[in-house]
């Protein structure tokens, strides 16, 4: 399928950002966004990069009320020789159908969301961030939209790309963040949809995230919904626990998001030959083994931050702390790791940067 | 808050539908929709009612990407006076606004919105049909419309209330529906959001409604996260089991939605003296039930289709036929009882409909 562009009239430009240190995250959007919809008759069709603009949904579009809806989140890199770059990029795709099919959303073509994402960047690449630790986020998005207000999977599908420059996470080198475990809301049970990235997971996270926050936390850990003891992940990462050397994950038991970070963090891992592995954690072992002194370093893993160093959680009252509260080697190492990978200055060993200028 | 009122002009009004019997459910829509927008400086406000048409939403607005959503349905009846009539709404706007909390969404004014419904509906009467058990259906809906794609509460919202005529469920008398019990597939967990009527709850239940109709059954069974066992809810209605002369349904555990029709039923069937009780049943049970003979009815309570017999539950191969596959008395009763007082043709102790007109 051809992708179609319309590009902005010159009128129709906003103003680059030129302040790196204030762009934050997620808030500046580019001038062009890439679209392309579905019906049962024609399939995915009419591929297209036009003008960045409001969508015009009926009130009715079932992404409203039914919450149809499935995203994903890269980016994209220039690095200090002015080349461009994406991450992983059909790593993301290809979760992106895992959730359509949880979804119930018809899947899309790798390749072609590929394609629409590199001349979108490469078409907007002006807005790309120079600095170092600033990128490009891209964020694909997926939303039912036949006017209908009843309990069945849309016939009808808007998929869309927009693209925005953000800031370094830590502009200033690391902080580490305190993590709050919730006792009383979870975030997704096995049968369910949490392996899904869709917009329900995230919205039944808010209540909680505000309670970490008012207690003076950045995010939720988030324990198993059945037990309510297994530590599965953090608001927006995937968490990691050093112990006695080894590093241990929870495994994707089907209420865990599966994040391309946190593959790429395990991947690594073992490319260094240091010990790691997926196994349920509970919430008391990791505060005996902060006890013992047996727990090295606690990490997340995401897109947004790549790696995040935690120094402390909270648990019903009880805290644990970890180390010294600075960063430990290990996940200063991935950080400059996959951060050079991501800007092409590091070793590539899995092919998993993708330079798109040209 | 002035409800400030936009009619149409003549030739944006769209024709009525004439045929009663080709109205379906969820598809046709009124002339106008309210709206009312939030800011954190002003609060709800700028209520108004303008001509029904599409919603521009910036692409980035969370509620396509977090499904920070909340929804209600209620309906809106003619009498064969001519009368209208609404049934409970300010319990719909309660329970909207206890979805609101859970969804960290800020709590509308149920007076402005029972108002508004009011105004609305009367706008747009003409469009409530005349025949026995149609009726107008009532969509009042919270989306979050900040363009930012960052995981919090948004800081700006827009409440509307569509509605539309919808008809009978039943048009030639009940049909009973056959359920599938889901094995693989949970709706939601204690913890999380299922007693919330938002987005990802329906969202979530797509792919096991799938399984079910592949398996030629209308709706999904769900039983509880935790332990796979106990019933909860049906895709989207309450759900009653006459067993021994007791009526029973499950309670509200937090997972489960707290329906107004249920709530009606419970208050229906004690008002009549006939023994209900709120307890967990699992699905052996039932199916023990239905060996020995105690099972004597099962039917499903929601607003849409009042109340739905069902004739047949599966679960895991396994066939469960409820007595001859016809309506059983008690759901004949409540059936005819709960549509004489929403159309204002029976007695109503409870002071349940609220009539509109003049």
């Amino acid at each position: 399928m051809d992708i179609k562009v319309t590009p902005c009239s010159d009128n129709q430009r906003k103003p680059i950002p030129t302040d790196d240190n204030a762009l934050g995250f997620g808030r500046l959007f580019s001038d062009h966004m890439f679209l392309m919809n579905y019906d049962p008759d024609r399939g995915w069709h009419n591929a297209r990069i036009e003008p960045y603009g409001p969508l015009s949904l009926d009130p009715a579009s079932m992404v409203l009320h039914y919450g149809q809806e499935v995203f994903e989140g890269l980016k994209a890199y220039r690095g200090a020789d002015s080349s461009v770059r994406l991450f992983r990029p059909r790593d993301n795709y290809e979760r992106l159908n895992r959730s359509c099919e949880r979804l119930v959303i018809p899947p899309v073509d790798v390749d072609l969301m590929v394609e629409a994402t590199k001349q979108l960047v490469m078409l907007d690449k002006a807005w790309i961030p120079r600095s170092e630790g600033c990128s490009m986020y891209v964020r694909p998005t997926i939303i039912a939209i036949d006017p209908f207000v009843g309990v069945a999977p849309s016939q009808t599908y808007l998929c869309y790309i927009i693209v925005g420059p953000v800031g370094a996470y830590y502009p200033e080198g690391f902080n580490p963040v305190g993590i709050w475990a919730s006792a009383d809301y979870v975030r997704a049970v096995r049968g369910g949809m949490g392996e899904a990235k869709t917009g329900g997971n995230y919205a039944g996270s808010l209540k909680a995230q505000a309670a970490a926050k008012a207690e003076g936390y950045s995010q939720v850990l988030w324990l198993d919904a059945l037990e309510r003891k297994y530590v599965e992940e953090v608001g927006t990462m995937n968490i990691f626990f050093k112990i006695n050397g080894t590093v241990v994950t929870s495994p994707l038991t089907g209420s865990i998001l599966p994040g391309i970070t946190r593959d790429s963090v395990m991947r690594l891992l073992t490319h260094w030959d240091m010990p790691v592995q997926e196994r349920m954690l509970t919430i008391d072992e990791l505060f005996a083994a902060g006890a013992d002194g047996s727990l090295e370093e606690i990490f997340g893993s995401g897109t947004a931050a790549i790696i995040t160093p935690v120094k402390e959680i909270a648990y019903k009252g009880d805290k644990l702390s970890v180390g010294d509260g600075t960063t430990g080697p290990v996940a200063q190492r991935l950080y400059d790791s996959i951060l050079a990978l991501q800007y092409g200055t590091g070793e590539d060993p899995f092919g998993w940067s993708e330079r798109i200028d040209g």
